[in-house]
């Protein structure tokens, strides 16, 4: 047993490429999603929450280039008929099908098309991974790269595979992006255990992904567990359970890590670090004061070390701080330290931020909390994206 | 009795532009500040605070390049030696001056240059509206304009003057932005009354604007009243005070819309409004995710009438709202109505919306409470400032 994927063109993207894709099991899977917390969804999340909500599935249905949000009855109607027609193409149970749409909000979906690709995929369904990276190119927006991550690991002396794609870009704040993420494993694995190790791997990767503070109404992240791989069972929390649930956490950090680096118009990925926070939730609203101003991160496109955007960012973020013990490091220089600015390097600190991949990390001295968040830098580019994707 | 101001080239602002200026009156005046909420704030802040504490101040200093800010006791001492020099070269208290640093964070102050300016801006003070014009352009930053307002009003058949300047321009957020204001009247006026008419005032004016989600270290508020009209001293809540509330209001009000429509790389002003709130705080949040989603805010660069960007921005802003009475009017054109889609002529809505200055509306049929805050687009050019504007 294990999974069938797909990806066509039905003509809802302008561009003509690849916007409708099916992911299908052999057989009726242990089942878990975690949603937007939005509270404008579109019938698409609603339609999924319903028909995963007790722990079983067996088809994902995804489009891109139109969300089917904020289109009332029509559109509520339009998402259980793509339910009912991948149910037709497929065998799969109606209420056994999850729906993902992303794209632009407020538009009908153009059902005839939806209703064309969903028999062509359902036709050309294939096991193989070409099968699956094609999904995972169909599903995107605005991103530039495709996003796949996966671990293997040994359960029972039975070898099982966790595999994932995912799609993010714009529209990416924590609690996830406007993203979406499709993770299938061939794990034994019992439903209610399978929604625990989804929901605190999403806690740590997916939603700590901010790209632009403007959380998305679509954002979902689906597993699906076949059991396919033989192993016992996996229903209480031990070994198995542990192995199982860091292999998941992996292949969900590989994709967090991927949609920040892929921000619309980035250029570097940062991860942005605060410590010495004197509660879980002041670590937080730091962590988030600095990745959502738009100040800290023209800096950061720049690659300018400019660390008073940061100090002050922590000033107006609502934790408590020592002053004479605030400290900020970037790409592992000390700039300011206790309170006091340091001497360093510019130009050689420039040269380093001007890198792919950097850190920044804030010591508030105020306790031993900490948190942490994925993020890129605010580009011309991200300006371009935006003010000309027309409606 | 009245004010005068000077500005002079003190060399601090690398441009070579004037950087220093002092407004000082010719006698102690009532005095009232607001001031950022920043946690991190500079040590002009800290003693404008402390000098203005009891009510009444005579003069300001002011410099734009250099916010003194992050820079430890070094800082705190050279603001207190500013208000030594400035109370060495007018002949003022130094307990009665306000000083007030903009620029960059986490410099020192280059203080023989700042005494040097001091002295020369004290030997240039005038009465002139020349004078207040030259202070006008000298606290500027990254600002294309000068920022000027004016009232005048008959309080007990005398005539009162209300006069405002102001900078704005980056580090923007609502409750003030990184703005510095200095209104000067000669209404006569208990500093108690006057503390209550700015604090309102700044309440619907300055605390309403927001360019960039990002609060400064530095703002600062400051009106001098010098009693010189001979008015009857307004020292009760009645008919005078309402007049003079109104106009020094209408000053705040005058300098903030110019402060939003100056955003760095602003190409329109745009006032967001929210209605039908079910508590004052949560028209707030609804206010605030809209003005503070770099998504929308592109969407207005691009004049595009992206609505779904708006309601999916109220959608996770925490306000409550009913779904089938959501309603979203763009610069007077409906575009979401009810919950649902209307049909609407987006080319002639996208001509409306490349206009200098219009409005989006949003009703969340929940309630009676209303909110607005007035903000720009995102532009490149707000990302070419600040990724390039390098410490």
């Amino acid at each position: 047993m294990g999974f069938r994927a797909a990806a066509v063109r039905a003509g809802i993207k302008e561009s003509g490429k690849a916007d409708v894709g099916l992911i299908v099991a052999d057989e009726i899977c242990s089942a878990a999603a975690v949603f937007t917390k939005n509270k404008v969804v579109g019938p698409a999340v609603e339609i999924s929450r319903k028909h995963l909500g007790n722990g079983r599935g067996q088809a994902v249905f995804v489009n891109a280039g139109n969300a089917n949000t904020c289109t009332g009855k029509r559109g509520e109607k339009d998402a259980e008929t793509i339910c009912k027609v991948v149910a037709a193409e497929t065998g799969v149970a109606a209420e056994d099908v999850a729906v993902c749409s992303t794209g632009i909000i407020g538009h009908y979906l153009p059902m005839e098309k939806v209703k064309a690709g969903i028999k062509t995929a359902a036709k050309r369904l294939a096991k193989t991974s070409k099968a699956g990276g094609e999904l995972a190119r169909a599903i995107l927006t605005t991103d530039t790269k495709v996003k796949t991550a996966h671990r293997q690991i040994r359960l029972d002396r039975k070898v099982v595979q966790v595999a994932g794609i995912a799609k993010g870009s714009g529209m990416i704040a924590p609690n996830m992006a406007t993203m979406l993420g499709f993770i299938t494993t061939d794990a034994a694995i019992s439903s209610a255990l399978l929604r625990k190790v989804l929901k605190e791997a999403a806690e740590v990767t997916f939603n700590k992904v901010s790209v632009d503070n403007h959380m998305s109404t679509s954002d979902t992240v689906i597993v699906l567990a076949g059991g396919g791989a033989g192993n016992k069972k996996i229903s209480k929390v031990g070994g198995d359970f542990k192995k199982f649930a860091e292999a998941l956490r992996g292949v969900c950090d590989d994709l967090a890590r991927q949609i920040a680096a892929d921000g619309e118009g980035a250029r570097c990925a940062i991860k942005v670090s605060v410590n010495g926070a004197a509660t879980a939730g002041q670590a937080q609203k730091a962590v988030r004061a600095i990745v959502d101003s738009p100040l800290v991160r023209t800096a950061f496109n720049g690659a300018d070390p400019n660390w008073g955007r940061i100090i002050s960012a922590v000033g107006y973020s609502g934790a408590k701080f020592k002053s004479e013990g605030l400290t900020c490091k970037i790409a592992g220089t000390m700039v300011y330290r206790k309170g006091r600015p340091c001497a360093f390097d510019a130009r050689q600190l420039h040269r380093k931020m001007r890198g792919k991949s950097w850190e920044v990390e804030v010591d508030l001295a105020a306790g031993k909390y900490s948190d942490f968040c994925y993020t890129c830098d605010l580009s011309r580019e991200y300006v371009h994206i935006n003010a000309d994707y027309h409606t």
